[in-house]
């Protein structure tokens, strides 16, 4: 059961004006589900992605970065789940390529305006065959009202569809923003998330695509970790389809660059945080706020430090208030000058540690009506200096073992 | 039930000429329970001790060091478990020394000559006056067997005391070796384990106590780890009571260093492997051998995010040769122009990947196989070098959840 998400609302997704989405079912892993998710883009869209920067990146990445690093417009993006296509060597980027070769000839355009995703089990073979037979039903499915549905046919170990959209006014004009997420395990992302899609109508300089990427996959996908393990598959993908009739946006500081921006961060968070609340075997959903640090990097490192520690994550998911723990993971992130006489910890309103050691005026009973919530933020002050930073993560219950010991079988 | 470790052989443990052991029962935190444990050194022993790298360092750590630092004889370690004296700020390095303070008093020496040691939870206020209202019981208990009650003394979450005893001959003359330690979560030493005592009658020369206790610590404790959880406590002593009756050993380079160091090596690394074993919830014992490395330093940081890994963990777990994971890990361990098309795994005897991807001739029957023992090594070649590091570890599994989760209660 996730963790405070509720269903997808269906009728609350906005299509996007220029993307069409279509879904299929192609047996690549098993019979009877929707593995193959088709974008179709019009003319004129800009798309940027960030991708894994785990070295054992899947075929699909490279390939993704290959093409982009043509400057085709893209025209199409083609996402199997089932099969990662990682750790499969030569044959494994043949197949991408025979992927994104098919979908092309099938769109009349070059094989650079196609980019394939992959997820799922690493170093298997990809069945290219059976996804390059599923193309022409997913294009015979494509609607620019699909995205409920994409965001089903995008699921692993995912429980739920993760899907948001927003609405912001720019420049006068209305402009939509709408996009899905995957993801439960194998999640600390590193560049992006498992798999990412955000789309937009509004209108903005294609220069600006790459850096607003990055700083979307900064604020969002790239603070959350479930397990600590980056995939080899991590893409996120920013498309805008200019089609919102507003002013073309230049500058990312203008009042229309800022609102832009504010309704994508919105989006991209709601999906990191759909990702985490959905973490596999996940209780409870847990903001790691570090403050007083020398710099942002710094808090950062502390704050995964607690947030991959297994004993604190046990420690949450058995509302235990051990929160020793919390400081020993403090003590442990690589900080070499940290002075423990200047830490102190706060779970939600309660003030537990003060310079270094627990309070006097700290009960147990305090910590343990926190812990017992399933939303908690853990704030930290490092006393060091102003810099801050926050990630978000979850508890590692029974489930998340038996979800991971039986994932293939 | 640990993985593959005998009950202790009690009359397998030699004694130390010069080292007494008392064990009592304090009460710290439950009662009947052994949780006080007394060294005595006579005159003339050397102790070098490392201590956890964990910046959120114990009182009794600080102390440790502070005593050390003085260049008094130590004549005697106090070891209690139950409380950690961690997080404790002022007041527990007030009864850190408080404990030493008492205990030089029965002692008749200066308190720098006592080492204080602490185990348990983290962030509760030390009973000070428990500890040392049972300090008389503890001397009055001394004796030179007490080994093995030492290694029961010591136990937190241990399932089996740990212990070893081997015997060397050093320039015709035979030296005993003996040692306990402690530890099965919260383990990933960075220094030294939780806690580790090994103590010889060898006669060296006390100025190369220091280099040998680091290079033991680095060849065996420093090289496991459980979950990655580096403690508040971590601290490993070496002791030389010099009554073996060799001539003493100046330099560990010479035939009886290196045959002292041989021996010292072999019973520290049986008690790390002995905490692994016992790792709280393991079911099996994993090495990870990483070779072709530019570094030993990068082959060891790709070793830990294999054995960190908890999708590793729990294919291990599982008996599920899912070996995809290991090579999403290797790819993440932060090796930034790692060739994946370079990257060899063998699991045991089985060619796995090649040139980054899995072998045609690879059969899962035969990862299969591997994957249901429960001593499993896996074998990374990265392909840039000729360095190569070990690193030992267990799988995750439900029971240490469950042990975690309940920890406290």
């Amino acid at each position: 059961m996730p963790v405070n998400l509720p269903p997808l609302d269906l009728a609350q997704l906005q299509p996007i004006a220029g993307v069409r989405i279509g879904i299929a079912e192609a047996g690549v892993r098993k019979a009877n589900r929707k593995d193959l998710t088709v974008f179709l883009l019009d003319e004129g869209t800009s798309v940027a992605g960030v991708f894994t920067r785990n070295r054992f990146c899947a075929a699909p990445v490279q390939v993704c970065r290959e093409h982009l690093d043509t400057g085709s417009a893209v025209r199409a993006l083609v996402i199997n789940t089932g099969n990662a296509n990682a750790g499969t060597g030569t044959p494994g980027l043949a197949h991408a390529r025979q992927t994104c070769e098919a979908l092309a000839s099938l769109l009349h355009c070059t094989p650079a305006q196609v980019l394939p995703f992959s997820t799922g089990v690493i170093m298997e073979p990809l069945p290219v065959g059976r996804i390059v037979a599923g193309l022409p039903a997913a294009l015979a499915d494509a609607q620019a009202a699909h995205w409920a549905q994409a965001a089903e046919g995008i699921m692993t170990t995912d429980t739920v569809p993760k899907a948001a959209s927003v609405q912001v006014t720019v420049g006068g004009q209305t402009v939509s923003i709408t996009g899905i997420s995957k993801g439960a395990g194998m999640i600390r992302p590193n560049m992006a998330t498992m798999l990412g899609f955000v789309a937009t109508d509004a209108c903005i300089d294609p220069a600006l695509l790459p850096t607003l990427a990055k700083q979307l996959a900064d604020g969002s996908f790239n603070r959350i970790t479930i397990d600590g393990d980056t995939s080899t598959n991590d893409s996120f993908m920013l498309i805008a389809t200019h089609k919102a009739g507003n002013a073309q946006i230049t500058s990312l500081d203008s009042d229309d660059g800022q609102a832009l921006m504010h309704g994508l961060m919105q989006v991209a968070r709601q999906l990191a945080h759909a990702i985490v609340r959905d973490g596999e075997g996940a209780t409870k959903f847990i903001t790691v706020q570090i403050e007083g640090g020398r710099t942002a990097e710094e808090c950062r490192q502390v704050a995964y430090a607690i947030a991959h520690s297994p004993l604190v994550k046990t420690a949450f998911f058995a509302s235990d208030p051990n929160l020793g723990r919390i400081l020993a993971a403090v003590g442990y992130a690589g900080i070499d000058d940290l002075d423990q006489g200047l830490i102190e910890l706060h779970l939600d309103d309660v003030h537990v540690v003060s310079q270094g050691g627990r309070r006097a005026e700290y009960r147990e009973e305090d910590g343990q009506r926190v812990m017992k919530g399933s939303e908690i933020t853990v704030r930290v002050g490092l006393g060091r200096g102003t810099a801050s930073d926050t990630v978000w993560t979850c508890d590692l219950s029974h489930d998340y073992v038996t979800i991971n010991a039986d994932y293939r079988s």
